[in-house]
């Protein structure tokens, strides 16, 4: 058995799973192995790097004959990022973080579910309005980047599916187990987009030591900042801060940033010390629920984990 | 039928529903209107007023035979305040914000179950070793006062579970509707308790501007900050920032904190702006789930709503 939504409907697939497009991370493996276990995977192609695309989308094209998507970071891209992308046949583009209205007649064109995260009941009228296929109620638990004035998930799912309907809705964001997803289908929505926890799989593109990080964190541990991306000379605007695990420099520079985009020195000192090995090559990005999060499956095992324990969580919550 | 939990268990009540002990507003006639209509009902005894807690004690005693209990400001109590209370034979003692540690002995004697609410793995670490028979995780999405460094609800109560188990720990913070219910035993919770939602019901002993502002606030426009409780010359501790609406005073003083804190004649303006009607006489505590608050129910409705909507809700999420 499997729990049936309105999402697991819509691409005929087995669990109300997605893969959070986690930008470089979420590579065609990674979304092959979740595609094929029965959830949606879909690729993080940030800001369309066509090398990469190419190089992920053929992986995952040769790997699953089950449908799967490709995600982007709207502010950083352009239209011949998602045209390019359409070339590999996704069955959905999902759009994050920026206005997503210069995409939506490319991707209906090409006949894929189009995908639009929201952070606040602002965008999330919008995506109502462009047509969106799926929603993405983004928390601000969520590892890595999110609105600066966002919403936590847990109230802020309800109401986007209730804005939404009848559109369906994903939680994303500080959903790690099949507790959480249990608990982002309660509250109506049709699934869960989950990332962190992918991140901490065998086939995501991830340095070992970021996955170490991850398995060890704790979320009482991870914090909001844009520290690091000044720190590592980012073009993400400060208005999307990220969600981190500690970091020798933000230990060093939390509340000071202002202060540190006036110093060019420490993107040199910065890439220094990447150089020589003393920070990892990129900030661990990881939501609040990385406390859930202590082991290293592969993808598929993961999906047949988080749709089970969902199952199981929701049976014993509705005992009477 | 109804949802039955570890929680209703411990109590022998019908639903997995607790009164937050709101300070104040939580009075005699909405703990007993909770407690009759089958959740636990708690008198907000915030610091433990003796004239306040023996008319409101008096009020849930002859009103319900069903368990009720009383809840405190941890940090601005002492021992009298809760002997105090106890001689009135609550159910339960709640205790929230600070160390819980002298007071336990003193609930434990007096045979009353012994609730701790926590806000940190540090806290619930300490609920734990201190024998708390119900643990209530509060995340920040909670309207009123939490710890600066909080966690979200969603990821933070099932940590909170695996570590008190088999402790029955509640949810708390940005729970209004029955769907927050069911994902708080989705999570692994035995309840929730609630706050915003029970301050807009007929009962609560809260002035009807700020009824009409939780009736018309949204989620959106709920801040955490200290400003509020600087202005109006509050005794509570900086390192317990309050979510609120919008109030004119934080708009003038947001991020202006230390400035606010050295300059008394802001308090005095508050007072005269509150005797001259023009703020109201208290900042509306509200949580972030205040979007789904849109009626003013009696608390009895409320709580057969929110356990039938809970039921529905599991009942939607779990199909196959």
């Amino acid at each position: 058995m499997a729990l049936s939504t309105e999402f697991t409907e819509l691409f005929g697939i087995r669990h109300p799973i997605a893969l959070a497009p986690m930008g470089g991370s979420a590579g065609g493996a990674l979304a092959a192995a979740v595609a094929s276990s029965g959830g949606l995977g879909m690729l993080g192609a940030a800001f369309g790097d066509r090398e990469w695309l190419d190089r992920e989308a053929r992986i995952v094209a040769s790997r699953t004959d089950q449908p799967w998507g490709v995600g982007f970071l709207t502010w950083g891209i352009d239209v011949g990022a998602v045209a390019c992308a359409l070339e590999y046949g996704p069955h959905a583009v999902m759009l994050s973080f920026g206005d997503p209205s210069p995409y939506v007649e490319l991707v209906r064109e090409a006949e894929a579910v189009l995908i639009i995260q929201v952070t606040d009941l602002e965008e999330a009228r919008q995506a109502v309005d462009l047509g969106a296929d799926v929603i993405v109620a983004q928390g601000t638990e969520a590892g890595g980047h999110g609105a600066r004035r966002g919403r936590s998930t847990l109230p802020f799912v309800p109401v986007v599916v209730d804005l939404a309907a009848p559109v369906p809705v994903l939680a994303a964001g500080g959903i790690a187990d099949g507790r959480g997803l249990a608990a982002a289908l309660a509250l109506g929505a049709a699934g869960a987009l989950i990332g962190t926890r992918f991140q901490a799989t065998t086939e995501a593109l991830v340095d070992p030591m970021i996955t170490k990080a991850i398995v060890e964190g704790r979320g009482d541990d991870t914090e909001r900042n844009t520290v690091l991306d000044i720190a590592r000379g980012s073009r993400w605007p400060s208005k999307y801060p990220a969600r981190t695990l500690g970091h020798p420099y933000l230990d060093r520079w939390r509340g000071r940033e202002a202060e540190l985009v006036a110093d060019p020195q420490v993107r040199e000192d910065y890439q220094n010390d990447v150089a020589r090995g003393v920070i990892p090559p990129l900030p661990v990005w990881a939501g609040e629920a990385v406390d859930l999060i202590t082991d290293l499956p592969s993808a598929a095992d993961l999906v047949t984990t988080l749709a089970n324990q969902a199952e199981i969580a929701l049976a014993r919550a509705g005992r009477r």
